[in-house]
Protein backbone atom coordinates (compact mmCIF):
# COMPACT_ATOMS: atom_id res chain seq x y z
CA UNK A 1 0.00 0.00 0.00
CA UNK A 2 1.00 3.80 -0.50
CA UNK A 3 2.61 5.13 2.45
CA UNK A 4 2.69 8.93 3.45
CA UNK A 5 4.73 10.80 5.68
CA UNK A 6 4.52 14.23 7.11
CA UNK A 7 6.52 16.12 9.49
CA UNK A 8 4.30 18.36 11.90
CA UNK A 9 5.30 20.45 14.10
CA UNK A 10 2.98 20.42 17.54
CA UNK A 11 2.21 24.41 18.30
CA UNK A 12 1.36 25.72 21.68
CA UNK A 13 -1.98 26.00 20.13
CA UNK A 14 -2.63 22.38 19.97
CA UNK A 15 -1.96 22.32 23.58
CA UNK A 16 -4.12 22.59 26.74
CA UNK A 17 -3.16 23.46 30.45
CA UNK A 18 -1.24 20.75 31.36
CA UNK A 19 0.95 21.27 28.33
CA UNK A 20 0.49 18.55 26.16
CA UNK A 21 -1.71 18.26 22.92
CA UNK A 22 -5.05 18.07 23.62
CA UNK A 23 -6.05 15.06 22.04
CA UNK A 24 -8.91 16.09 19.58
CA UNK A 25 -6.03 18.31 17.54
CA UNK A 26 -4.47 14.47 16.43
CA UNK A 27 -7.71 13.63 14.71
CA UNK A 28 -7.18 16.97 13.35
CA UNK A 29 -3.54 15.80 12.23
CA UNK A 30 -5.01 12.16 11.19
CA UNK A 31 -7.48 13.92 9.32
CA UNK A 32 -5.38 16.17 6.96
CA UNK A 33 -2.83 13.26 6.85
CA UNK A 34 -5.88 10.77 5.24
CA UNK A 35 -6.75 13.71 2.73
CA UNK A 36 -2.65 13.92 2.27
CA UNK A 37 -2.39 10.41 1.69
CA UNK A 38 -4.97 10.64 -0.92
CA UNK A 39 -3.66 13.34 -2.64
CA UNK A 40 -0.46 11.92 -3.45
CA UNK A 41 -2.11 8.96 -4.36
CA UNK A 42 -4.32 10.89 -6.94
CA UNK A 43 -1.98 13.50 -7.77
CA UNK A 44 -4.19 16.41 -7.14
CA UNK A 45 -5.39 18.40 -4.10
CA UNK A 46 -8.79 17.38 -2.16
CA UNK A 47 -10.45 20.35 -3.50
CA UNK A 48 -9.82 18.81 -6.69
CA UNK A 49 -10.33 15.49 -6.45
CA UNK A 50 -13.75 15.52 -5.06
CA UNK A 51 -14.46 17.23 -8.24
CA UNK A 52 -12.40 15.11 -10.48
CA UNK A 53 -14.18 11.63 -8.63
CA UNK A 54 -17.57 13.79 -8.48
CA UNK A 55 -18.04 12.30 -4.88
CA UNK A 56 -18.83 14.37 -1.44
CA UNK A 57 -15.79 13.38 0.79
CA UNK A 58 -14.74 10.58 2.80
CA UNK A 59 -16.61 10.51 6.29
CA UNK A 60 -15.70 8.60 9.18
CA UNK A 61 -17.92 5.78 10.42
CA UNK A 62 -15.04 4.45 12.89
CA UNK A 63 -12.41 6.47 14.92
CA UNK A 64 -9.86 5.23 17.54
CA UNK A 65 -6.37 6.11 18.90
CA UNK A 66 -3.98 4.90 21.63
CA UNK A 67 -2.37 7.80 23.37
CA UNK A 68 1.53 6.22 24.56
CA UNK A 69 3.27 8.74 24.96
CA UNK A 70 2.46 12.48 25.35
CA UNK A 71 3.67 15.72 22.86
CA UNK A 72 4.20 19.19 23.47
CA UNK A 73 4.91 22.56 21.79
CA UNK A 74 8.13 22.49 20.42
CA UNK A 75 7.74 18.73 19.12
CA UNK A 76 8.63 17.85 16.00
CA UNK A 77 7.07 14.72 15.10
CA UNK A 78 6.15 12.64 12.17
CA UNK A 79 3.36 10.99 11.07
CA UNK A 80 3.15 7.67 8.74
CA UNK A 81 -0.01 6.87 6.82
CA UNK A 82 -1.43 3.93 4.81
CA UNK A 83 -4.06 2.34 3.77
CA UNK A 84 -4.64 -0.98 5.46
CA UNK A 85 -7.93 -2.62 4.20
CA UNK A 86 -10.00 -1.63 0.93
CA UNK A 87 -13.48 -2.55 0.32
CA UNK A 88 -16.39 -2.01 -2.30
CA UNK A 89 -17.20 1.71 -0.46
CA UNK A 90 -15.18 1.79 2.36
CA UNK A 91 -10.96 1.90 3.96
CA UNK A 92 -9.49 1.56 6.68
CA UNK A 93 -6.41 3.19 7.41
CA UNK A 94 -3.61 3.29 10.46
CA UNK A 95 -1.51 6.52 11.27
CA UNK A 96 1.70 6.53 13.24
CA UNK A 97 2.70 9.12 15.15
CA UNK A 98 6.34 8.85 16.60
CA UNK A 99 8.25 11.20 18.46
CA UNK A 100 12.31 11.06 18.88
CA UNK A 101 11.59 7.76 16.83
CA UNK A 102 9.53 5.90 19.19
CA UNK A 103 5.70 5.60 18.66
CA UNK A 104 3.62 8.17 20.69
CA UNK A 105 0.21 8.03 19.33
CA UNK A 106 -1.97 5.19 16.77
CA UNK A 107 -5.00 6.52 15.10
CA UNK A 108 -7.15 4.02 12.96
CA UNK A 109 -10.19 5.12 10.70
CA UNK A 110 -12.94 3.32 9.03
CA UNK A 111 -13.81 5.75 6.13
CA UNK A 112 -16.81 5.56 3.42
CA UNK A 113 -16.49 7.00 -0.12
CA UNK A 114 -19.71 8.70 0.01
CA UNK A 115 -21.72 10.79 -2.81
CA UNK A 116 -25.01 13.11 -2.03
CA UNK A 117 -25.49 15.73 0.96
CA UNK A 118 -25.00 15.34 4.32
CA UNK A 119 -26.99 18.27 5.62
CA UNK A 120 -30.18 16.58 3.40
CA UNK A 121 -30.30 13.46 4.12
CA UNK A 122 -28.90 12.05 0.73
CA UNK A 123 -25.20 11.11 1.60
CA UNK A 124 -25.18 7.62 0.56
CA UNK A 125 -22.10 5.32 0.12
CA UNK A 126 -20.74 4.73 -3.22
CA UNK A 127 -18.03 2.65 -4.71
CA UNK A 128 -14.33 3.53 -4.71
CA UNK A 129 -13.51 4.17 -8.07
CA UNK A 130 -10.95 1.71 -9.17
CA UNK A 131 -8.49 4.14 -10.33
CA UNK A 132 -8.33 5.61 -6.65
CA UNK A 133 -7.81 1.83 -5.20
CA UNK A 134 -4.91 0.98 -7.61
CA UNK A 135 -3.12 4.23 -6.62
CA UNK A 136 -3.38 3.40 -3.16
CA UNK A 137 -2.41 0.22 -2.95
CA UNK A 138 1.10 0.88 -4.93
CA UNK A 139 3.16 -0.50 -3.01
CA UNK B 1 -23.28 5.37 37.67
CA UNK B 2 -24.22 8.83 37.35
CA UNK B 3 -25.01 10.54 34.75
CA UNK B 4 -24.36 13.46 33.38
CA UNK B 5 -26.56 14.94 30.12
CA UNK B 6 -25.66 18.27 28.79
CA UNK B 7 -27.47 19.88 25.52
CA UNK B 8 -25.05 21.10 22.92
CA UNK B 9 -26.11 23.22 20.02
CA UNK B 10 -23.91 22.86 16.98
CA UNK B 11 -22.01 25.96 15.60
CA UNK B 12 -21.28 26.79 12.07
CA UNK B 13 -17.38 26.50 13.11
CA UNK B 14 -17.89 23.20 14.08
CA UNK B 15 -18.63 21.72 11.13
CA UNK B 16 -16.90 21.39 7.63
CA UNK B 17 -17.22 21.80 4.14
CA UNK B 18 -19.31 19.40 4.09
CA UNK B 19 -21.81 21.34 6.08
CA UNK B 20 -21.51 18.70 9.29
CA UNK B 21 -19.56 18.70 12.53
CA UNK B 22 -15.92 17.95 11.14
CA UNK B 23 -15.37 15.33 13.95
CA UNK B 24 -12.44 16.17 15.58
CA UNK B 25 -14.85 18.52 17.68
CA UNK B 26 -17.12 15.80 18.80
CA UNK B 27 -14.20 14.97 20.91
CA UNK B 28 -13.49 18.02 22.26
CA UNK B 29 -17.14 18.06 23.26
CA UNK B 30 -16.71 14.49 24.96
CA UNK B 31 -13.68 15.73 26.61
CA UNK B 32 -15.88 18.84 27.98
CA UNK B 33 -18.92 16.24 28.91
CA UNK B 34 -15.92 13.83 30.95
CA UNK B 35 -15.26 17.15 33.10
CA UNK B 36 -18.61 18.15 33.51
CA UNK B 37 -19.61 14.22 34.72
CA UNK B 38 -16.69 14.90 37.53
CA UNK B 39 -17.35 18.69 38.37
CA UNK B 40 -20.94 17.33 38.86
CA UNK B 41 -19.62 14.18 41.12
CA UNK B 42 -17.45 16.66 43.11
CA UNK B 43 -19.55 19.40 43.32
CA UNK B 44 -16.55 22.22 41.66
CA UNK B 45 -15.01 23.46 38.65
CA UNK B 46 -12.29 20.51 36.97
CA UNK B 47 -10.10 24.01 38.02
CA UNK B 48 -10.82 23.43 41.67
CA UNK B 49 -10.91 19.92 40.95
CA UNK B 50 -7.20 19.54 40.15
CA UNK B 51 -6.62 21.58 43.27
CA UNK B 52 -8.54 19.88 45.90
CA UNK B 53 -7.30 16.10 44.53
CA UNK B 54 -4.07 17.62 43.93
CA UNK B 55 -3.31 15.54 40.40
CA UNK B 56 -2.18 16.80 36.91
CA UNK B 57 -5.49 15.97 35.22
CA UNK B 58 -7.35 12.44 33.64
CA UNK B 59 -5.63 12.08 30.01
CA UNK B 60 -7.00 9.72 27.94
CA UNK B 61 -5.24 6.36 26.86
CA UNK B 62 -7.85 5.47 24.04
CA UNK B 63 -10.77 7.28 22.02
CA UNK B 64 -12.69 5.83 19.94
CA UNK B 65 -15.80 7.17 18.69
CA UNK B 66 -18.41 5.46 16.21
CA UNK B 67 -20.46 8.15 13.79
CA UNK B 68 -23.57 7.20 13.11
CA UNK B 69 -26.08 9.84 11.73
CA UNK B 70 -24.64 13.30 10.82
CA UNK B 71 -25.21 16.37 12.64
CA UNK B 72 -25.21 19.89 11.27
CA UNK B 73 -25.05 23.27 12.15
CA UNK B 74 -28.07 24.15 14.20
CA UNK B 75 -28.80 21.10 15.39
CA UNK B 76 -29.37 20.92 19.32
CA UNK B 77 -27.92 17.23 20.41
CA UNK B 78 -27.70 15.64 23.78
CA UNK B 79 -24.91 14.22 25.07
CA UNK B 80 -25.35 11.39 27.99
CA UNK B 81 -22.10 10.61 29.76
CA UNK B 82 -21.18 8.19 32.63
CA UNK B 83 -18.67 6.41 34.09
CA UNK B 84 -18.51 1.97 32.91
CA UNK B 85 -15.69 1.05 34.70
CA UNK B 86 -13.68 2.04 37.28
CA UNK B 87 -10.45 0.58 38.14
CA UNK B 88 -7.21 1.67 40.61
CA UNK B 89 -6.57 3.94 38.50
CA UNK B 90 -7.52 4.55 34.98
CA UNK B 91 -11.74 4.60 34.27
CA UNK B 92 -13.88 3.79 30.74
CA UNK B 93 -16.55 6.62 30.16
CA UNK B 94 -19.26 6.45 27.25
CA UNK B 95 -21.02 9.53 25.02
CA UNK B 96 -24.02 8.81 23.34
CA UNK B 97 -24.87 11.53 21.69
CA UNK B 98 -28.24 11.93 20.20
CA UNK B 99 -30.18 13.76 17.50
CA UNK B 100 -33.88 14.36 17.59
CA UNK B 101 -33.94 11.39 19.97
CA UNK B 102 -31.72 8.85 17.36
CA UNK B 103 -28.09 8.03 18.88
CA UNK B 104 -25.80 9.83 16.12
CA UNK B 105 -22.37 9.43 17.77
CA UNK B 106 -21.25 7.30 20.11
CA UNK B 107 -17.83 7.87 22.70
CA UNK B 108 -15.79 5.11 24.43
CA UNK B 109 -12.72 7.01 26.40
CA UNK B 110 -10.29 5.29 28.65
CA UNK B 111 -8.17 7.96 30.79
CA UNK B 112 -5.63 7.69 33.70
CA UNK B 113 -5.55 9.34 36.90
CA UNK B 114 -2.39 11.15 36.57
CA UNK B 115 0.18 12.82 39.02
CA UNK B 116 3.36 15.03 38.28
CA UNK B 117 3.85 17.25 34.96
CA UNK B 118 3.33 15.39 31.51
CA UNK B 119 5.76 18.33 29.27
CA UNK B 120 8.94 16.77 31.81
CA UNK B 121 8.32 13.24 32.06
CA UNK B 122 6.98 12.87 35.49
CA UNK B 123 3.32 12.55 34.89
CA UNK B 124 2.70 9.12 36.19
CA UNK B 125 -0.60 7.42 37.12
CA UNK B 126 -2.16 7.54 40.70
CA UNK B 127 -4.62 5.81 42.85
CA UNK B 128 -7.95 7.37 41.94
CA UNK B 129 -9.47 9.06 45.45
CA UNK B 130 -12.05 6.59 46.99
CA UNK B 131 -14.32 9.84 47.35
CA UNK B 132 -13.71 9.99 43.83
CA UNK B 133 -15.08 6.69 43.19
CA UNK B 134 -17.63 6.32 45.43
CA UNK B 135 -19.20 9.82 43.63
CA UNK B 136 -18.87 8.58 40.57
CA UNK B 137 -20.17 5.71 41.01
CA UNK B 138 -23.57 6.85 42.98
CA UNK B 139 -26.77 5.85 40.42
CA UNK C 1 -30.81 47.78 18.84
CA UNK C 2 -31.32 44.12 19.46
CA UNK C 3 -29.13 42.34 22.26
CA UNK C 4 -28.24 38.95 22.43
CA UNK C 5 -26.50 37.21 25.82
CA UNK C 6 -24.77 34.35 25.94
CA UNK C 7 -23.31 32.59 28.79
CA UNK C 8 -20.68 30.39 28.23
CA UNK C 9 -18.22 28.20 30.08
CA UNK C 10 -14.54 27.99 29.44
CA UNK C 11 -13.20 24.57 28.58
CA UNK C 12 -10.39 22.93 29.52
CA UNK C 13 -9.76 22.36 25.57
CA UNK C 14 -10.61 26.28 25.09
CA UNK C 15 -7.11 26.85 26.68
CA UNK C 16 -3.24 26.77 26.16
CA UNK C 17 -0.22 25.98 28.33
CA UNK C 18 -0.79 28.80 30.29
CA UNK C 19 -3.93 27.66 31.25
CA UNK C 20 -5.76 30.50 30.07
CA UNK C 21 -8.04 30.71 26.66
CA UNK C 22 -6.22 30.51 23.55
CA UNK C 23 -7.52 33.53 22.13
CA UNK C 24 -8.55 32.45 18.83
CA UNK C 25 -11.12 30.46 20.97
CA UNK C 26 -12.73 33.75 21.85
CA UNK C 27 -13.12 35.10 18.10
CA UNK C 28 -15.10 31.27 18.00
CA UNK C 29 -17.54 32.06 20.19
CA UNK C 30 -18.27 35.64 19.20
CA UNK C 31 -18.69 34.02 15.79
CA UNK C 32 -21.44 31.82 17.54
CA UNK C 33 -22.50 34.75 19.11
CA UNK C 34 -23.58 37.03 15.76
CA UNK C 35 -25.24 33.76 14.68
CA UNK C 36 -27.10 33.70 18.02
CA UNK C 37 -28.67 37.21 17.62
CA UNK C 38 -29.44 36.76 14.35
CA UNK C 39 -31.07 33.96 15.10
CA UNK C 40 -32.58 35.37 17.77
CA UNK C 41 -34.08 38.52 15.19
CA UNK C 42 -35.18 36.13 12.82
CA UNK C 43 -36.55 33.53 15.11
CA UNK C 44 -34.86 30.72 13.44
CA UNK C 45 -31.42 28.98 13.39
CA UNK C 46 -28.54 29.69 10.81
CA UNK C 47 -29.15 26.64 8.89
CA UNK C 48 -32.93 27.67 8.08
CA UNK C 49 -32.30 31.68 7.55
CA UNK C 50 -29.35 30.93 4.87
CA UNK C 51 -31.96 29.34 3.19
CA UNK C 52 -34.92 31.57 4.33
CA UNK C 53 -32.98 34.51 3.27
CA UNK C 54 -31.44 32.85 0.05
CA UNK C 55 -27.55 34.28 0.74
CA UNK C 56 -24.39 32.64 1.27
CA UNK C 57 -23.88 33.94 4.77
CA UNK C 58 -22.28 37.05 6.18
CA UNK C 59 -18.44 36.43 6.27
CA UNK C 60 -15.95 38.90 7.87
CA UNK C 61 -13.84 41.74 6.43
CA UNK C 62 -12.50 42.98 9.50
CA UNK C 63 -12.25 41.69 12.93
CA UNK C 64 -10.57 42.85 16.33
CA UNK C 65 -10.52 42.11 19.61
CA UNK C 66 -8.75 43.84 22.96
CA UNK C 67 -7.78 41.31 25.47
CA UNK C 68 -7.95 43.13 29.11
CA UNK C 69 -8.47 40.35 31.71
CA UNK C 70 -7.36 36.61 31.14
CA UNK C 71 -10.41 33.96 31.50
CA UNK C 72 -9.62 30.31 32.40
CA UNK C 73 -11.16 27.19 32.89
CA UNK C 74 -14.07 26.66 34.67
CA UNK C 75 -15.07 30.18 34.11
CA UNK C 76 -18.33 31.33 33.53
CA UNK C 77 -18.43 34.21 31.14
CA UNK C 78 -21.48 35.85 29.53
CA UNK C 79 -21.28 37.43 25.83
CA UNK C 80 -23.35 40.65 24.71
CA UNK C 81 -23.99 40.91 21.53
CA UNK C 82 -24.95 43.50 19.86
CA UNK C 83 -24.86 45.48 16.15
CA UNK C 84 -23.12 48.77 16.34
CA UNK C 85 -24.15 49.93 12.45
CA UNK C 86 -26.26 48.55 9.56
CA UNK C 87 -25.40 49.68 6.02
CA UNK C 88 -26.67 48.62 2.71
CA UNK C 89 -24.95 45.54 2.93
CA UNK C 90 -22.50 45.10 5.57
CA UNK C 91 -23.05 45.70 9.48
CA UNK C 92 -20.89 45.74 12.63
CA UNK C 93 -21.09 44.33 16.01
CA UNK C 94 -19.76 44.12 19.25
CA UNK C 95 -19.87 41.33 21.79
CA UNK C 96 -18.73 42.30 25.40
CA UNK C 97 -17.54 39.34 27.56
CA UNK C 98 -17.64 39.87 30.92
CA UNK C 99 -15.92 37.55 33.86
CA UNK C 100 -17.30 38.43 37.42
CA UNK C 101 -19.10 41.29 36.04
CA UNK C 102 -15.64 42.86 34.82
CA UNK C 103 -14.99 43.73 31.19
CA UNK C 104 -12.65 40.71 30.39
CA UNK C 105 -12.80 41.13 26.53
CA UNK C 106 -14.28 43.18 24.36
CA UNK C 107 -14.69 41.99 19.90
CA UNK C 108 -15.73 44.35 17.01
CA UNK C 109 -16.69 42.64 13.70
CA UNK C 110 -17.41 43.97 9.96
CA UNK C 111 -18.81 41.57 8.22
CA UNK C 112 -21.04 41.42 5.11
CA UNK C 113 -24.21 40.02 3.47
CA UNK C 114 -23.01 37.70 0.40
CA UNK C 115 -24.29 35.72 -2.28
CA UNK C 116 -23.02 33.27 -4.23
CA UNK C 117 -19.98 31.04 -3.68
CA UNK C 118 -17.17 32.07 -1.89
CA UNK C 119 -15.05 28.87 -3.22
CA UNK C 120 -15.19 29.59 -6.98
CA UNK C 121 -14.91 33.49 -6.58
CA UNK C 122 -18.71 34.40 -7.51
CA UNK C 123 -19.52 35.31 -3.93
CA UNK C 124 -20.68 39.11 -4.28
CA UNK C 125 -22.10 41.70 -1.62
CA UNK C 126 -25.82 41.74 -1.51
CA UNK C 127 -28.27 43.92 0.57
CA UNK C 128 -29.41 42.72 3.65
CA UNK C 129 -33.49 42.53 3.27
CA UNK C 130 -35.05 45.32 4.79
CA UNK C 131 -36.92 43.06 7.27
CA UNK C 132 -33.54 41.41 8.66
CA UNK C 133 -32.59 45.50 9.17
CA UNK C 134 -36.18 46.11 11.06
CA UNK C 135 -35.33 42.97 13.13
CA UNK C 136 -31.99 43.35 14.30
CA UNK C 137 -33.03 47.06 15.33
CA UNK C 138 -35.35 46.50 17.89
CA UNK C 139 -34.21 48.22 21.19
CA UNK D 1 13.62 43.94 11.45
CA UNK D 2 13.70 39.99 11.12
CA UNK D 3 11.20 38.55 8.70
CA UNK D 4 9.91 35.37 8.79
CA UNK D 5 7.79 33.60 6.07
CA UNK D 6 6.15 30.31 6.53
CA UNK D 7 4.38 28.34 4.06
CA UNK D 8 0.69 26.79 5.16
CA UNK D 9 -1.48 24.33 3.73
CA UNK D 10 -5.11 25.46 4.46
CA UNK D 11 -6.80 22.15 4.85
CA UNK D 12 -10.25 20.87 5.10
CA UNK D 13 -10.86 20.69 8.76
CA UNK D 14 -10.21 24.76 8.77
CA UNK D 15 -12.88 25.58 6.43
CA UNK D 16 -16.65 25.70 7.01
CA UNK D 17 -19.71 24.80 5.62
CA UNK D 18 -18.74 28.15 2.95
CA UNK D 19 -16.04 25.95 1.82
CA UNK D 20 -13.34 28.59 3.10
CA UNK D 21 -10.72 29.14 6.05
CA UNK D 22 -12.97 29.43 9.40
CA UNK D 23 -11.58 33.08 10.17
CA UNK D 24 -10.27 32.18 14.26
CA UNK D 25 -8.27 29.83 12.46
CA UNK D 26 -6.51 32.55 10.46
CA UNK D 27 -5.33 33.93 14.24
CA UNK D 28 -4.33 30.13 15.18
CA UNK D 29 -1.95 30.55 12.14
CA UNK D 30 -0.36 33.99 13.11
CA UNK D 31 -0.01 33.34 16.77
CA UNK D 32 2.27 29.91 15.33
CA UNK D 33 3.74 32.54 13.05
CA UNK D 34 4.64 34.58 15.99
CA UNK D 35 6.10 31.86 17.82
CA UNK D 36 8.28 30.97 14.37
CA UNK D 37 9.67 33.94 14.31
CA UNK D 38 10.59 34.29 17.61
CA UNK D 39 12.14 30.62 17.34
CA UNK D 40 13.71 31.69 14.65
CA UNK D 41 15.42 34.78 16.29
CA UNK D 42 16.61 33.36 19.48
CA UNK D 43 17.22 29.72 17.54
CA UNK D 44 15.54 27.94 19.66
CA UNK D 45 11.79 26.32 20.27
CA UNK D 46 8.96 28.24 22.26
CA UNK D 47 9.12 25.49 24.87
CA UNK D 48 12.74 26.19 25.03
CA UNK D 49 13.04 29.95 24.91
CA UNK D 50 10.02 30.26 27.21
CA UNK D 51 12.68 28.65 30.32
CA UNK D 52 15.46 30.43 28.52
CA UNK D 53 14.81 33.84 29.22
CA UNK D 54 12.53 32.92 32.57
CA UNK D 55 9.33 33.87 31.27
CA UNK D 56 5.70 33.27 31.07
CA UNK D 57 4.65 33.76 27.72
CA UNK D 58 3.91 36.94 25.01
CA UNK D 59 0.31 37.32 25.38
CA UNK D 60 -1.94 39.32 23.09
CA UNK D 61 -3.62 43.01 24.40
CA UNK D 62 -5.25 43.20 20.52
CA UNK D 63 -5.92 41.49 17.63
CA UNK D 64 -7.03 42.47 14.55
CA UNK D 65 -7.15 41.57 11.23
CA UNK D 66 -8.32 42.38 7.51
CA UNK D 67 -10.17 39.49 5.43
CA UNK D 68 -9.32 40.70 1.54
CA UNK D 69 -9.69 37.51 -0.46
CA UNK D 70 -11.38 34.09 1.10
CA UNK D 71 -8.80 30.76 0.81
CA UNK D 72 -10.36 27.67 0.53
CA UNK D 73 -9.02 23.70 1.30
CA UNK D 74 -6.03 22.60 -0.64
CA UNK D 75 -4.38 26.41 -1.14
CA UNK D 76 -1.12 26.82 -0.33
CA UNK D 77 -0.70 30.31 1.26
CA UNK D 78 2.51 32.44 2.51
CA UNK D 79 2.64 34.18 5.69
CA UNK D 80 5.23 37.04 6.45
CA UNK D 81 5.78 37.78 9.94
CA UNK D 82 7.58 40.71 10.98
CA UNK D 83 7.76 42.96 13.86
CA UNK D 84 6.69 46.57 13.89
CA UNK D 85 7.28 47.95 16.76
CA UNK D 86 9.42 47.10 19.91
CA UNK D 87 8.72 48.94 23.58
CA UNK D 88 10.13 48.34 26.58
CA UNK D 89 7.69 45.38 27.49
CA UNK D 90 5.38 45.06 24.14
CA UNK D 91 5.25 44.86 21.00
CA UNK D 92 3.67 44.60 17.92
CA UNK D 93 3.31 42.72 15.14
CA UNK D 94 2.26 42.69 11.43
CA UNK D 95 1.32 38.83 9.46
CA UNK D 96 0.61 39.51 5.34
CA UNK D 97 -0.61 36.39 4.18
CA UNK D 98 -0.69 35.65 0.47
CA UNK D 99 -2.50 33.45 -1.95
CA UNK D 100 -1.36 33.47 -5.15
CA UNK D 101 1.08 36.45 -5.03
CA UNK D 102 -2.48 38.56 -3.44
CA UNK D 103 -2.29 40.10 -0.56
CA UNK D 104 -5.49 37.90 1.33
CA UNK D 105 -5.59 38.19 4.68
CA UNK D 106 -3.59 40.89 7.01
CA UNK D 107 -3.28 40.54 10.82
CA UNK D 108 -2.10 42.95 13.56
CA UNK D 109 -1.05 41.84 17.18
CA UNK D 110 0.12 44.02 20.30
CA UNK D 111 1.89 40.93 22.18
CA UNK D 112 3.12 41.83 25.86
CA UNK D 113 6.21 40.21 27.62
CA UNK D 114 4.83 38.60 30.79
CA UNK D 115 6.17 36.86 34.18
CA UNK D 116 4.10 35.28 36.78
CA UNK D 117 0.86 32.80 36.42
CA UNK D 118 -2.26 33.70 34.60
CA UNK D 119 -4.22 31.97 36.13
CA UNK D 120 -3.55 33.37 39.77
CA UNK D 121 -3.72 36.70 38.77
CA UNK D 122 -0.10 37.12 39.55
CA UNK D 123 0.71 37.91 35.25
CA UNK D 124 1.79 40.98 34.60
CA UNK D 125 4.21 43.04 32.30
CA UNK D 126 7.79 42.71 31.97
CA UNK D 127 11.04 44.11 30.33
CA UNK D 128 11.58 42.49 27.21
CA UNK D 129 15.56 41.06 27.63
CA UNK D 130 17.76 43.54 25.24
CA UNK D 131 18.77 40.53 23.46
CA UNK D 132 15.49 39.97 22.37
CA UNK D 133 15.37 43.29 20.77
CA UNK D 134 18.43 43.05 19.31
CA UNK D 135 17.78 39.57 17.04
CA UNK D 136 14.40 40.97 16.44
CA UNK D 137 15.86 43.98 15.19
CA UNK D 138 18.32 42.27 12.92
CA UNK D 139 17.03 43.76 9.35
Amino acid sequence: MLVNTRVVRIEWGDCDPAGIVYYPRYFAMFDACTSALIERALGMTKHDYLRAYDFAGHPLVNARSRFIIPTRFGDDVSIETTVTALRRSSFDLIHRLHKNGALAVEGFETRVWVQGDATNGTMKSAPIPPEVIERLSIG
